[in-house]
C-alpha cells in the first residue's frame, strides 16, 4: 500500500501540510556506505525553491534541509556516509504568514482539491492548501538528492519545453542554457519570449500551464520489471503523481499513434561489447517495460496554475453559491518549478529499479553496469 | 514489490507465457459474498479474443476462463458467490502452433522486448513473444471483469478515439456504435473509414497506431489516496503497463498546457444531497488525485503494431547483422484490442481505490456511495 | 517490503538512532475525524520512559513528542483531529552524554547486534547501539497510542509474568497491581520478591530475562486475514521484531503440544446475539489466524539484557581476541519496559487487521463491532 | 498487503480449497537461470504427502505438481531454467470423495477454524476445511523446493523434537534417522515409543501436539532487514501461519527468559577469514535480527489436531447447541506432516532475506556468501 510512501526498495515516505511545523520524508532501503551530506541535498532544494524569479511564488522558504537519522561517520574516509537504515530528512516550515484564513476556509476553490478532500476525509487542513500544496514537493527533490547518488554514471536533466500554447524549438536545444534563465528553457530564445509573455499573465493574474521534459542518460540496460513494474509504467506513477500533472508521454508518446510500424521500430546495428546501437529511439529508452540502454525520454503535461484572480463560480463546503478568486503569492506557472521535481521522481524510479535488478538478476547474467561500490559513489 | 502483481488490496496477479501450458491469475483480496459464475468473466474475454474479425490476429484461441478457486455456491440463493478467499482463473493455451522458431529465437525484432528480456534475464521465451506477448493481458480482461462486480453503479466503457493520424469526429460519438463496428469506434463514419484503411495497411503488411479513451461514470467523489497513491496516478501506471502504450492522459490532457488558468477551473454550482454541480471536466473526474464525482476521462496512445513485413535492419543475440520482417498471424492495429484491455485496468484501479477508499474512511465520513451488499450486487 | 515499516493499512515506519538528533515515526493510512493530541500519546510514553526507578536504565530522557502533521483543528467540536494525512511523530534525543567511545566502537559486544550490523552494512553507528538501541521502542509506544484510537471498545493490557526463572502465581492476578509496582507485575507477593532479586542483580552488574503477556479485551470476531496474514501470524512477527524476543506463544502456546484433542478443543454454547459463547480458551482468541471474539492472549520471551559487567570473551572488528564488559546505564531487565511495547505492538496489529477488514468485508458481512466514528472514539 | 502472499521479492500466492478442483501457487521475483523441473519439486511434495504410513490421514493425493509458467530450455545446457516470469505450480485435487456434508456443513466443529471463517465472510467452503484445511501447506512445500535452489550451500532440515508431552532425547540426535521412521524423529528410541503411543490415540479416536525443530546451517552472516523485516521476526510470522501452530521459538526461546547475561551472551574468538567463531548459540544464529552466520534454529509448537471421534460441545451457524464428533480420515498428530512445511516456510524466508540483502547491501560490502550463479545451482 502506499497513500504516502513512493517506490519499493528505495521507498520514500513524505509526511507534513504547507503550513504546519514541518514537511519531510523517510528514505528507507538506501544502501550503506554511500558518502552523503546534507549540502549534497541543499543543492538540489535550492534548485526548486520559491522567491528565486519574479516568475515564481514569493513566498521566503528558506527550505532548509537537517539529516535526522541514517548517516555517520566513516573514521576510514572522514567522509560522512550512508549507514543502511532510514535516513529522515527535515525541512521546517517558516514562512507560514499569519493571515485570515475565512475567506478560504470554506470555499471550493475550482481546480483545486480542496472539494476532494473535505469530502473524502471530512476535514482538511486549508492554510496554503495544506497537504495537497505543491510545498510537498520539496520532500520529492530532497529524496531525489539522495536516489541520483546511487546511480553512478546515470545522468538525469529536466527541461521546460513548452509554456502555454508555446513550445520551444528543439533545434536550438542546449542543455546549458537551461541553468541561464528561470524558465529551465533549453532554447534562450523561447526563454526570452516567455519573459515578457508570463509578466503579462502575471500581471492580469492569469496563469497557464507547460510541458516539461526529462531525459536520463546512461541508464544501463535491463532496468524494469515486467509485467506491472514495468520502468515506463512507475515513471507514468511517478510523473502523474506530481500536482497539477495531466499527462505523461515515454519517447514519441501520443505521436506514436500516428506512425507506422515501419516509421515507429528503432532499427538496430551491431555496436560495442555485443550490445546493439540504435539507429533512432521512438520508444524513448524502454521496450517491453525494460530499459534498451539508450537515452530514457520521458513529458509530462501541467495544468495552468488553478491560482488566479479572475472569480470563477463555485460553491461553499456548506452548498452555497459563491465566487472565488485568489490573491497573493502563487506561482503563474507552476510548470517551472515542476522541472526539478520531475528529475527527482525519475531518479526514485531508477533507483528504486537499479534495487530490484540487483535483487532478481544480481550478477547472475552478465550486465554492463559495474556494481555500485563506495569507490565508485 | 509488483513484479506481476497489480493493485494493493484488490490484488491481480498474472502469470503465464503465449505458447506455455497455459496462462491465468491469482485475484487476492475480492470481497466475500459477491455473486460469480465463469460466464460473466467469459463475456468480457470474448470482447477481447483474436481471430474475430479480419482486422485483428488469426490466432484461434477459445480463451476459456476456469475457476480454480475462492467461489463456493450460497445455498440460500443457490448461487455461486465469492468467499473471500483467492480466486484463480485459467486459461489453456490452445493454438500454439507448432512452427520452426529458428528464425525468431537468435533476432531481435525492432519494436519487440526480444533484446530488453535477453539483456535483463539472459534467456527468453521467445515463443510467440513468451511473457511479453499481448496474449498476457487476456489475464488483465479476466481480472477485470471480477473488479467491475463490485463497483456497483459504476459504468466503464472504452473507444478507440483516432486510429493511424485519423481521429474520430467527437460530434458523431454514439457509444452504442462501439458495439457494433470491429474498431470500437464510437463514430459510424470514422468505422467506415478505417475498415478501408486497415484493410489497406495489412495487405501491404504494415501497422499503425491508436488512441483509446476509458470513461468510467458514477465514480463517486472521494475516491483515491494522495499522495503517491493518487488516483491518476495509478491509472496512469495501469495504463502505461499495457503492452505498446507511450502515453498517458487524463480529461484535458496535454491540451491543458495550452490553456489559461481562467479556462482550465471547472467552476462549481450547488447540486444535489449537498454535492456541487460541475460546469465542465476539463480535470476528467480527478483532483489532487481524488475523484471529483465527475465521469473519469483518461486516454492513452497505442504505437503500431511492431511485427511487419517490411524487413528492417536488426542485430543476433550473438551481435551478428541481420534483416528481421514478420510472417504470419498479427494485428495491424494492436490498440483495437486494447479497448477492453484498458477497460479492465480502469476497473482493477476503481475496485482497488474502493476498497482503499473504505479501509482508510469506512463510515466515519458520511459519503454518497452506497456500502456493497449482496443485494446491490 | 518492510525494512522499517510495519503494517499494511495502518503503516508505521520509524526513523533514527540512541544518540542522533531524534528518533520518531510516520504513521499512514489512520483513519480521518479521530481525536487526537501529543498529551493522549505523551502518557503512554511515560510509561516506557526510562529512568523511573532504580530499576531501569538511569539515562534522562524525557522523550517528549511533537506531532508535526497530519492533525487540524476541527471547528465544529473545537477539538483537534486527525485529517487522514500522515501524521508524524518527533521524538529529541537529550540525553546524549557526550562520552569515549573509544572502547566500544571497535568491539563487538557478545549478545548484541555489533558484529551483524556491521558484517552487513560495513559500518555501525556504535553510539548507544545506534539503530539496534531498544530506543526506538519510543516510536513504537507513540504509534501504539494512536493505533488504540482507533479501536473503540477494544482494551490491550500487558504484564510481566515471569522474571528470570520465577513465575508470577496466577491466582493471585490483578490487572490493578500492574500500575502499582515498576515491574508491571499482576502480581504483588512476586512483585516484592522482584525488588529483591533485580537489587542483587544490579549490584552484581547482572542481568536476567522475562516473560511478558499481552491481553486484548473487546476484540470482535473476525479479524485476521488468512492465510499469510493471519492474526497470529501477524502478532509472533510484531512481538519477535522487539529487540531482545526470542519466542512467542498464542493462548496456550507451547504446553498446547502436550494436549490431546479433547482438552485443547474450546467447547462452545449458544451465547448472546447469535454469537457461541466459548467455555475454555486455549486458542487464546485466535483459530484459523482469525478472531474468535475471546480475549487475545499472547507472550513472549526477552533474554537478559546483553549488557553486564562480567568480561566476556569476543573480539575486534579487525579480529583481535578482546575481553568486553559494559559500564554505566543500563536495565538490568531489559523485559521489565517491554511491557509497554508489547501492548503497542498488539494495537498496530489490531488497528492494521481492523482496517483489513473493512477494506475487505466492510458492512456486507453484517458484524458485531460498531464502524468507527467520531462519536466513538 | 499479503492476505495470500508470502514474501517481498521471493513472493508466493497460494490459492485454492481442500476439495476445489485444484491448490497451487505463483512465484514471482525468482531470479533467472536457476535449473528447475517439476521432479525436483515432486520429491519434496512427496515429503508431505499424505497417505505415507498408518500414522498420517489415509486420504490418497498423489500430489501431482504442473509448471505452468516460467521456465524453458535453455539450448546452451539443455536443461530447463527459470526465466524470471512468474513460476505457476498446480496440483489437481483428485480424491475429493463425494459425500454427504451435511453433518458439517452448518457445524462449528471445536478448534477448527469453521466458525471464525463463518463470522468473517459469511460463506466457507466447508468441504474438507475448503481454504483452511492443512492441504494448502502442499503449495507451501512446492514454493519451498524453488527457494532452496536459489540458496547454495544452504541446508535446511527439520525434525520431531516432541510428541504430546514427549520431548526426544538430544544426546540421541541423528540427522539420518529423521529419514528413517514415519515421524521425522532424530531419535530412533523415542521413534519407537512414538509408535506405540500414536497406534494407541488413533485407535482411540484421539489426537495429540507436537513440536518442531528447524535448523538451517550455512546461512551467511548479514541475512535480515532490521527493524521490522528482522530475519527472526519474519521466521515467527512464517511459522506462525501454518495451521495449528501456537508458538514460535529462536535459539533458547523461552528458556532464554530464565538465563542471566553471562549464561545467555555468546562468547567470540577470532576465527576464519577475518570472521568471529562463536563458542556457543543461545541467540540461535540471530543478533539485532540479521543472521550471525552460526546454524539458524527454530522451534515452533503445533496443537493436537482438532478432528477427534470424543463429542464435544459445539453450536450450529444457526445459533443451536449440538455435540460434535469427526469420523473418517485424519492425521492423529498433525505435527508430523509440519516438519516438511516448516522446512519449506523456513527455506523462503531465507530465499527473500538473500534478495532483500542482495538488493540493499550487494557487493558493497564484502560478503562471505559467493553470488548466485547457474555454475553453483
Amino acid at each position: 500500500m502506499s497513500h504516502n510512501t513512493f517506490g519499493h526498495l528505495f521507498r520514500v515516505t513524505t509526511f507534513g501540510e504547507s503550513h504546519g511545523p514541518a514537511i519531510g520524508c523517510v528514505i528507507d532501503g538506501c544502501p550503506p556506505m554511500i558518502p552523503l551530506d546534507a549540502a549534497e541535498i541543499q543543492a538540489e532544494l535550492d534548485r526548486r525553491k520559491p522567491g528565486q524569479s519574479r516568475f515564481t511564488t514569493q513566498r521566503r522558504e528558506p527550505d532548509e534541509v537537517k539529516i535526522l537519522s541514517g548517516v555517520f561517520a566513516d573514521e576510514r574516509t572522514g567522509r560522512q556516509v550512508t549507514t543502511g537504515t532510514p535516513i529522515a530528512l527535515l525541512i521546517e516550515n517558516v514562512d507560514q504568514r499569519s493571515k485570515d484564513y475565512s475567506e478560504i476556509k470554506d470555499r471550493y476553490r475550482p481546480g483545486h482539491a480542496d472539494f476532494t478532500y473535505d469530502v473524502k476525509y471530512g476535514i482538511r487542513d486549508y492554510r496554503g492548501g495544506g497537504r495537497s500544496s505543491a510545498r510537498e514537493t520539496a520532500a520529492r527533490v530532497a529524496a531525489g538528492a539522495v536516489a541520483r547518488k546511487i546511480l553512478p554514471g546515470v545522468t538525469i536533466r529536466g527541461a521546460l519545453v513548452q509554456m502555454g500554447p508555446h513550445p520551444i524549438n528543439r533545434s536550438r536545444w542546449d542543455w546549458d542554457e537551461v541553468q541561464r534563465n528561470p524558465f529551465f528553457s533549453p532554447d534562450a530564445e523561447a526563454a526570452a519570449f516567455y519573459e515578457d509573455y508570463l509578466d503579462r499573465l502575471r500581471k492580469e493574474g492569469s496563469s497557464v500551464g507547460a510541458v516539461i521534459e526529462i531525459v536520463a542518460e546512461g541508464v544501463p540496460p535491463g532496468l524494469g520489471a515486467p509485467i506491472y513494474g514495468k520502468l515506463d509504467a512507475e515513471l507514468a506513477a511517478a510523473l502523474m503523481s506530481i500536482n497539477a500533472v495531466k499527462g505523461v508521454e515515454i519517447g514519441d508518446g501520443f505521436a506514436a499513434a500516428a506512425l507506422r510500424g515501419e516509421e515507429n521500430a528503432d532499427e538496430m546495428r551491431p555496436g560495442n561489447a555485443g550490445m546493439p546501437t540504435f539507429l533512432s529511439n521512438h520508444a524513448g529508452g524502454v521496450l517491453g517495460g525494460i530499459s534498451t540502454g539508450q537515452p530514457l525520454v520521458c513529458r509530462f503535461a501541467v495544468k495552468p496554475t488553478s491560482s488566479i484572480l479572475t472569480p470563477r463560480a463555485s460553491v461553499t463546503r456548506f452548498g452555497e453559491e459563491v465566487d472565488v478568486s485568489t490573491r497573493g503569492r502563487h506561482d503563474p506557472c507552476v510548470g517551472i518549478r515542476a522541472v526539478p521535481v520531475g528529475e527527482a521522481m525519475v531518479a526514485c524510479v531508477l533507483a528504486d529499479q537499479y534495487l530490484r535488478h540487483r535483487a532478481q538478476v544480481g550478477q547472475s547474467v552478465p550486465w554492463p553496469f559495474g556494481e555500485l561500490s563506495p569507490a565508485q559513489s
